[in-house]
């Protein structure tokens, strides 16, 4: 039985309890939210006890990390330390998006390492297979991609990024809406060839009751990818991406019907006067359903920065409803991320999420606030250090500061001591 | 004649064609928002030839940077790159905060470097020579403060930091609103304890006219320091930043009314869900000048990743009504920033202004943004860097990338190339 199922059932469950102590609600919050849709627990069946995370309405809002392997790039240990370093950090959630090596076993030792949800998008793994045994991404097979999902699966991935909601309806508006930057959606850019090479509609949308089979069996969390996302602020809300939020919204209620649980993917490239528009249009037309961001970058012209340009973007997406902030790293659009680029990509995207639910008013958040301006007025460095987003950079930089318990940038004319001179306080 | 008699005398200066030149807009703009009071043009009448700026209701957002020595690091040569780099990276102004060594071969050899607007806060001057002389910042005499600002004026400082909206009816309201963070403005810092030492109201308040005079004789721009700006998001918008602002906003009109040329400085910490208020409020209350903010730093609790969160802030209060932002770097709230703080906090300020004019409709904004999508498609990587807030930082990720044109990230499998391949573009 799915979590939805048993949310509809009437039941609780432990991944409901864990989540609800997390957040600090009423577990039937948790599973209200579940039975309409506005929540999910992405978790596979095969896998137990780990650090289950609740992404949706009402809860705080949370960070998904990228990593694995490229044909450029295979290196296990480095993938490990990612994996431990985006734990470390609070990230809730990693997809791995392995295309290089053995990407089977890659996948397998993170499921075996992670403590958070994993997730993958397994028409990588059928694209790429697909130009090794048959020469060319269109020569694969539409039974190629189910085998791919189910085989990810039945490894245990808690949540699939599947473009399910792309079909010529969309590829026409493609076709006419004079996009500057057409498809960047890796997944969207296989699929987008492979169904105008074979002139075959996505399988992956004709086959839809095909897909919620394999996912309901394992009870693994769809998330609807966004195969035609704008990829540049100039695109954003067009014809293209409003088509394919449409076809979304309709695969979303054949999902929530089914009782899978399902969240949709969304841009990318948005301007900020675009973003509260944008997180409308989805929760309106996609029933409520978790909205899983990638960004959003508020801007176009800061490669090395879009860590920054996507905080941007992510904090105010957030605020106006966005659930999950899948991070971007100083590398988007340059190159494969260092180990220091997946480390500050989390870290910035933990900023924007913290952000926004300050914005929303959630009281953990704002309690978080309040201590540290205690700890500063007390100049009670430790205290600081523990409350900060990343406490091994804030104990690097304290340990260099000046006597009297002060930092070093204003040295003797400390405006905290001046304060607690004539106002009695620290 | 300052610049605001000038443009109410119906006159046009080259300060104004220039300014009119770079924003793309009409002169009579600029002269109609020096005249009214909701544009200024930071610029001693002893400097001529810079690259002046306009700051203002309808034009880009600008930034500004801070240097200068302290007590713990006096080092000339590398505040002279601080210099350097900020112009590089395109900050429009910068302000010279030195307290530490020969303050006035500091400011001066800055001045003749710099071909940017130059500002100061005359008032960390006299309070170090208060210590010096007399022992103690409480020490320091009303004309000590008034020949700080006239010796700063006199060597050509293009606007100042100075804290006049701070009186006892202010300190009143600090004192009675519960306040965590009290007073963090340095500078307020040390008028607030000068004046509940010596039982005297603030001179720069109660001799607000005397200020006015030295002003207008060199025409410097008033920049109303934000003396007690929240300290902490607990702190925003609470009854004592707004008799602040009630206090600015009087003062505002006097010095409008006398031909100064005056901008108001704002917060600082301001959560998500405040910024637009906060805008609104000192739009409303200041008669339409200049809004100048230090920050918004959206959260206190990251520290180490303070250009971040002031990043977002800064993003979303200009699309919401500020016109200067102040950069903050990673060391905010940790110690003093390096060389490379520097550039890292001027280059996230330059993407929270950009952000923000593409939030507005700002053409020139929109059109580099297009460029770089269009780049993008062409894999035009050459172009791309020259359409980079950073160009030496993409260059240098561009060098390493794979064969094909392509970057590292996705190697052979990339989205631009499939999309290239089936839409026939590229």
């Amino acid at each position: 039985m799915t979590l939805v199922l048993a949310a509809r059932a009437g039941k609780i469950t432990p991944e409901m309890e864990w989540v609800a102590s997390r957040e600090n609600v009423d577990v039937t919050v948790i599973q209200k939210g579940l039975a309409e849709g506005t929540i999910v627990i992405p978790r596979n069946i095969l896998r137990k006890d780990f650090n289950y995370t609740g992404i949706g309405q009402g809860l705080r809002i949370k960070v998904n990390a990228l990593i694995g392997t490229s044909s450029d790039r295979i290196d296990w240990e480095m993938e490990e330390r990612k994996l431990a370093n985006v734990e470390e950090v609070g990230c809730d959630a990693l997809m791995d998006l392995s295309t290089g090596g053995d990407i089977d076993g890659m996948r397998r030792l993170i499921l075996s390492k992670a403590n958070i949800a994993v997730g993958s998008v397994p028409v990588y793994q059928a694209a790429v297979e697909a130009i090794e045994s048959r020469g060319s991404i269109v020569d694969m097979t539409a039974d190629d991609m189910f085998a791919s999902i189910e085989k990810h699966a039945a490894d245990g991935v808690d949540f699939m990024a599947i473009h399910t909601a792309l079909n010529f309806d969309v590829i026409k508006r493609l076709q006419t809406s004079g996009r500057v930057t057409d498809v960047v959606s890796r997944g969207g850019a296989f699929l987008t060839g492979w169904m105008l090479h074979n002139e075959l509609e996505n399988p992956l949308y004709e086959q839809f009751d095909r897909l919620l089979e394999i996912l309901k069996k394992y009870d693994v969390t769809l998330s609807m990818g966004d195969a035609i996302r704008p990829g540049s602020t100039a695109d954003s809300l067009d014809g293209a991406q409003l088509e394919g939020l449409i076809v979304a919204g309709e695969l979303v209620a054949r999902a929530q019907e089914a009782g899978i649980q399902v969240m949709v993917e969304g841009p990318g490239h948005v301007p900020m006067n675009h973003i509260e528009a944008t997180m409308l249009l989805q929760k309106r037309v996609c029933h409520g359903a978790p909205y899983f961001i990638l960004g959003n970058l508020a801007t176009d012209v800061a490669p090395g920065y879009d860590h920054i340009t996507a905080a941007i973007g992510g904090a105010l997406a957030g605020a106006t409803g966005a659930d999950f902030l899948c991070y971007v790293t100083p590398a988007e659009h340059l190159g494969l991320p260092t180990e220091q680029d997946v480390r500050d990509g989390a870290i910035a995207a933990q900023i924007a999420a913290h952000v926004a639910d300050l914005a929303k008013g959630n009281k953990q958040a704002w309690e978080r606030d309040l201590q540290m301006a205690r700890a500063r007025v007390a100049l009670d460095t430790d205290r600081q250090i523990e409350l900060s987003i990343d406490p091994e950079k804030s104990r690097a930089a304290f340990s260099q500061k000046g006597a009297g318990g002060h930092c070093a940038a204003c040295g003797e004319e400390c405006a905290s001591d001046v304060a607690a001179k004539y106002f009695g306080i620290g």
